[in-house]
C-alpha cells in the first residue's frame, strides 16, 4: 500500500489540488481531495494527512489517467521518418509498409514491439490496443504455435509494462475477394473459422485481452454473410474493432461487391454495437453516421496518421452528436503522442470548417482515457477513482512548452506534448521516469536498425 | 576562431559526415567535408585534420542551418493554452487577443518577448521577424519614446541572443476606413506619413533590421491609393511583410471597398516585389496565385496557427509552382515548433487533397533556412557555407521521436520537434544548451504570471 500526493490532479469531477491516492494490488483504494469537502471531521482528518505529508510520495505537476491507444500498428514504427517523404496515395504508402512486414520475424518483432511500447508508456500512454494481422511466417505457412506473433506482442506489453488487448485481425482477401498476394499472406487464416479457432487458443495473462478483429469490408470474402455471421457473435460481448471508410475506394468497392456502404454492411449483419470501434470512419454519408451513433459505436480517429496518409478529416462532431464515442489511436506510429491526436481532432474540424471550438478539451481528455479504455475492454481504467486501476500520467507544466500555460485541460490539450511526461505509473508500478527516455531511444535504434540491416 | 567536428551535418549539396566548420567573428570562414573531395592532396590535409581532431569541438548529432521565424507576434505566446478552447471564429479569438494587448507596458511585453525568444532559440531559430503593431499607450498616447516598444522588442532579441527583424505594422483602420477603437488604439499612427516618420527613427543595432508592414488591407484608409503608393517605396528594397487573405471576410471586404482581392490590390500598387512576404495567403484565387508567382513575392504560412484559427489550407503547392517563395512563420505562437510548421505545410495539403508528396523535405528545410532568412533581409544566413553567419542548430537523433528514423531531412521535417534540439549557436556563440530548458521554462512562467495576475 503506497499513499502519493498530488500536487494537481483531473479526478471525474475536475481539476483538485494536493489530492491523496493510496494504491493497493494495483488499484486506487483511496481518493482523498482535503479542501473540497465540507465534512469538518473528515477536514481534520485531511489536515492531519497534510502535517504528516512525509508518508506519502509527492508527485509535482499536472497528473491525468493514463491514456488508452486504441489503434496501433507497432511495427510500422520501423516507417517513421522514412515513408513520410514518399509521393503517391495511401495505396502507394501500403506498398512502402508490406516492404517491413515482410521482414520481420518473431524476435525482431518482439524487440521492435516492446521498444515501440516503451515509447508508448514515456508519452503516457498506459493502454494499447494492437490491431494485430502479421500472423504467420513469410511465406504464409503458420508457425509452430500459430499464435507466435501474437504472444510475441503480449510479451513485448509485459515488459514495457502496459496493458494490451490484441485485436486480432482476419483478413481473408486482398479486396472483395481477391486471393492475398505477397506480405498478406502472412496476414490470411484461409477461412473464418480457421481465425477463430487460432484466436481462441491464444492466452491472455492478466495485462492482456484478446479480441476479435475484422481489417475492413475489402479483406472479406465475396459472398461474406457467413463470415459477418461468425464476427457477429465475437463482437456481442468483447471488442470488436473494424477499419472503416478511411479511403474512398473503400466505399466505391463495397457499393460495388455488396450494394452497401461498409457500414451498412456491417450494421446488416449486426457488427455495429456498444463493443464495436470503427477506425478512422473518415468517408461517410448521413445514414453511416446515423446508424454509428444509434449502435453508440465507438469511433477511433487517428489524425496523425491521417494527415500522413491523406486520408481527409472524418467528421468526429456529427459522429459524436449522434451518439458515437470518440476515441484516439496512433496508428502507424509515425507520431506516438496522444496529445497531438487530441488536439488534432479539434483543429481538422477547424481547418474544413473555418470555425472553432467543435470539442471541449475535457471530452478530448475523455476520448483519450476513459472512453478508450472501455474500447478495448477495460472499463475499469482510465480515471483516478477508487476501484480503478492505478494508471497515473505527470506532466511538467514547467517546459518551455507548458510554462504559463494554465495548467488546467487546454494544457494537456493544446500545449502538452509526449516529452513533456514526466513519469507514467500503471497499476501502482512506476513503469516511465523522464531519465528513462535515452534508454527507450538506444532500444529503438537497435530494434529498428535490425529491421532495415536485413 | 574555433573550429567544430560536425557528426553529421546539411551542407548547401546535401548531408555529409564529419563536417568541420571553422568559425571567425560570427561566420563560416572555412567549411571542410574531408570524404567526399578528390584531390588527393586534400584529402591528406583532411585526414591530417582527423588525427587532430582533439583540437575542435566535436558536435555528435544531426547539424542543420539555422531557422527563420518569419512571422511573430511574440506577446500572443501568452494566450497558449488559453484561447485555444474558445467557440466561435477568428474573430472572437481575436477579441481575446486584444485583451492581452490592452494590458501590456514596455516592462512586461520586455520580460514576455525575451522568454518567447528564448523559446524560439530553443527550438533552433536564429532570427524572428517580429510583425509588431503594439505602438503606443494604452489609450493611444505615444510613448515619450514613440518607438520604445519597438526598442523593447529589438532588446528582448539581444537578450535571447536572436538576430530579429522589427515588421513595423502600419495600421489605420479598423477595417476599410472604420476608426480603431478598444486595444486597436495602440496599433494607429493617424497617418502613413506619422508611421514612416516613427519607424525611421527606431535604431537597430548589429543584431537587428527594422523593415515595414502593413497589417492587412482592412486596415487601409477607404481611399487608400496614397498609403499604398507610400508603402511601395518601402517595399522597393527591404522587407516588406502583410497579413493576405487569411479569412474569407477580408477578401470579401476588399472586393466591396475597393473593387479588387487583397492581393490585386497590392499589385495594383507596385507592392508584390521579391522582397514581399504575404503573410498566409490562404483564400486565394487563380489570378491571386499567379501574381504572387509572377512577382516572385515571398509567402510566410503558418499551419499550426491557421488550423488553431481555423483559418483554412492555403494553396502551397501552387504558389510554390507559380513562382511563389515558401517561408514560415510560428505567428500566434500557440506552439514554436518550425519542425512541426514544416510538416503540417505537407500534411495540410493531404488532407485537403488526399494525395501525399507535394512538398520535398528538402524543399521545406529551405523555406525554414535560406528563404525565410532571405525574406527577413538577412540573405546571408540559412545555410553552413563559407561567408554565411555561423548559425548552427544540432538535433538529438537519439531521442524517443527521433531514435531508428534514419538522420537525414525526413528526420528533420517528419520526425523531429523542437524538445529534440540540443544545442543552437547563433553567429557563433553557442546560445542555446538542452540543460536551458528548466531555465526557459522558468522565464516564460513568471513573464506570463504577470500578464494574468494584472
Amino acid at each position: 500500500m503506497t499513499t502519493y500526493l498530488l500536487e494537481r490532479a483531473l479526478l471525474p469531477d475536475g481539476w483538485r489540488d494536493e489530492v491523496e491516492v493510496t494504491v493497493e494490488d494495483g488499484r486506487f483504494v483511496e481518493v482523498r481531495d482535503p479542501f473540497t469537502r465540507f465534512d469538518p471531521q473528515a477536514l481534520a482528518d485531511n489536515l492531519g494527512i497534510h502535517r504528516s505529508a512525509g508518508e506519502s510520495v509527492r508527485v509535482p505537476g499536472l497528473t491525468i489517467p493514463g491514456l488508452a491507444n486504441t489503434h496501433s500498428h507497432a511495427f510500422h514504427r520501423a516507417l517513421r521518418g522514412r515513408t513520410q517523404a514518399g509521393q503517391g496515395t495511401f495505396w502507394t504508402w501500403r506498398e512502402q509498409m508490406y516492404a517491413v512486414a515482410e521482414r520481420l520475424d518473431p524476435d525482431g518483432y518482439l524487440e521492435l514491439a516492446t521498444a515501440t511500447f516503451q515509447e508508448m508508456v514515456a508519452a503516457g500512454i498506459t493502454c494499447v490496443g494492437e490491431f494485430h494481422y502479421l500472423h504467420h511466417g513469410r511465406d504464409g505457412t503458420p508457425y509452430t504455435d500459430p499464435n507466435e506473433m501474437g504472444a510475441v506482442l503480449v510479451e513485448a506489453a509485459r515488459v514495457a509494462g502496459l496493458r494490451i488487448t490484441v485485436l486480432d485481425t482476419l483478413y481473408l482477401s486482398s479486396g472483395f475477394g481477391a486471393a492475398p498476394r505477397g506480405a498478406q499472406v502472412r496476414y490470411a487464416d484461409g477461412s473464418a473459422l480457421a481465425w477463430a479457432e487460432r484466436v481462441s487458443a491464444l492466452v491472455a495473462p492478466e495485462h492482456a485481452i484478446v479480441a476479435g478483429a475484422l481489417h475492413s469490408v475489402r479483406t472479406l470474402p465475396k459472398d461474406p454473410a457467413e463470415t459477418l455471421n461468425l464476427l457477429a457473435g465475437w463482437a456481442a460481448d468483447r471488442p470488436f474493432h473494424v477499419h472503416l471508410s478511411e479511403q474512398v475506394a473503400e466505399n466505391e468497392g463495397a457499393l460495388a461487391a455488396y450494394g452497401l456502404t461498409p457500414t451498412r454492411l456491417l450494421a446488416a449483419h449486426g457488427l455495429l454495437g456498444p463493443m464495436t470501434t470503427a477506425v478512422h470512419a473518415t468517408h461517410l454519408c448521413d445514414r453511416d453516421i446515423a446508424e454509428l451513433g444509434s449502435a453508440s459505436a465507438f469511433v477511433s480517429f487517428c489524425p496523425t496518421t491521417e494527415r500522413d496518409l491523406g486520408d481527409g478529416v472524418g467528421p468526429s462532431r456529427r459522429l459524436a452528436d449522434a451518439g458515437a464515442r470518440l476515441t484516439l489511436g496512433s496508428d502507424s506510429n509515425a507520431v506516438i503522442d496522444l496529445f497531438e491526436e487530441m488536439r488534432a481532432v479539434e483543429l481538422d474540424e477547424r481547418l474544413v470548417t473555418q470555425r472553432r471550438g467543435h470539442w471541449r478539451s475535457a471530452d478530448l481528455i475523455e476520448a483519450a482515457t476513459t472512453t478508450g479504455h472501455a474500447s478495448l475492454g477495460w472499463p475499469d481504467a482510465g480515471a483516478i477513482a477508487v476501484g480503478q486501476r492505478a494508471d497515473l500520467v505527470t506532466l511538467d507544466t514547467t517546459t518551455p512548452r507548458t510554462a504559463g500555460t494554465g495548467a488546467d485541460e487546454h494544457t494537456v490539450v493544446f500545449a502538452a506534448g509526449a516529452g513533456d511526461v514526466v513519469s507514467t505509473m500503471i497499476e501502482g508500478r512506476l513503469i516511465f521516469r523522464h531519465d528513462d527516455r535515452e534508454e527507450i531511444g538506444r532500444a529503438l535504434s537497435r530494434a529498428i536498425g535490425k529491421v532495415w540491416a536485413e
